[in-house]
């Protein structure tokens, strides 16, 4: 028979998964708004996070209730206070992508630096690694939150090739590209900030999946996070 | 009678302000290296910085543990989630000490862009609201958490009076600085970074206090967060 707290923490998976999907569209069109150098859209970005504000408060609210109502144990108060965790992580990673938006208007008018460098291809990693980072909470599935883990050092790898290039081969060379190259760094940083939030997530999976395996299984205790 | 609960939930105080103080003391030495360029004290906070994650961990964990333990409501539910949340504020901004500390090693052998601009000045700040936002959570004081929140426009302004310095002062006029002056703004949008997560501290204690208030008085209700 299924308790009902089951049926209630399955609301909770849905709502992080709503969360996760405007946080994954709000990343996706902050980068479109850069390449297209589209200030619509870059606008429509920051409109849109106060509905994740919003969102990410009721979470909240919801579980301390589910914690006060069903006095959860063991694993369901461990599921329950990761989805916390999660939830804000989502709202913050939101947050950075309004900071993309909010460069982009910044250099929308300018010029572009011509091939944006490796600014999509971060893009495309962090929006990846958003995606496993909710797959594995929801399914808790620990080989794909360490997928995640290991997926940082290609955003790392690229953040740093970026930020190489902007600096020595633009700003270095050609001083008066340094007012747009920085913004670029800095939106190259943002996306790596992204990275590193998923990689939070990962490591709470990591953590909750663990201590509830090592809490019936001591002997199955890896070197935890 | 003190309740047992009250005597874990002072502990629950006191680790906050311990991991609160092994911050501010990271925040600070990090800035003390840059300013003096001293590699040793940068290496320190970067080696540092694994007992704060340790003891973040430990605080987390004894958070659950309260929770299966007391199954406690309402006020004392809310304190020990917005303790799990500040927990992991300050071990975030820790780990932008961290940051800082690499930076001033990447410049510590070149020669000093000459004034540091305001970075000295937005530390002092940044220090400031961690000191008070700690303060407004084991205090309960919503007047100092809006201090906090107040405090915020100032070191945004100084973030973005150091940027426009170090573009349009070195960057743009002398492209050699470029490298040097990129580190710089790195480290005035951490410091800055840090700033933030101090209002999402004060923020978490507004909530925390309001909602207990709103539960007995609902006509009091602010604005909420």
């Amino acid at each position: 028979m299924e308790r009902h707290v089951d049926q209630e923490l399955g609301e909770l998976n849905k709502d992080i998964l709503k969360i996760g999907a405007l946080t994954e569209e709000a990343i996706y069109k902050s980068v479109e708004a850069l390449k297209n150098r589209d200030k619509e859209m870059a606008k429509n970005v920051i409109d849109n996070d106060t509905n994740i504000d919003k969102l990410e408060l009721d979470v909240d609210e919801k579980c301390i209730d589910l914690i006060a109502r069903y006095q959860p144990m063991a694993k369901d108060l461990r599921l329950i206070t990761t989805g916390m965790k999660i939830n804000s992580e989502l709202e913050r990673i939101a947050d950075i992508a309004v900071d993309i938006a909010q460069r982009t208007l910044e250099i929308a008018d300018k010029p572009l630096l011509k091939p944006l460098v490796d600014i999509p291809k971060l893009a495309t990693v962090a929006q990846n690694m958003v995606k496993m980072a909710i797959d594995a909470f929801v399914k808790g599935d620990i080989v794909l939150a360490k997928k995640v883990l290991s997926s940082d050092s290609e955003a790392d790898q690229l953040r740093n090739e970026i930020q190489r290039e902007l600096v020595e081969d633009y700003m270095a060379k050609d001083s008066s590209t340094a007012p747009r190259a920085v913004q670029l760094l800095l939106i190259a940083r943002f996306l790596e900030r992204i990275c590193d939030h998923t990689t939070n997530i990962a490591e709470d999976v990591i953590y909750m999946v663990q201590a509830e395996v090592v809490r019936h299984h001591p002997e199955k205790l890896k070197n935890g996070r």
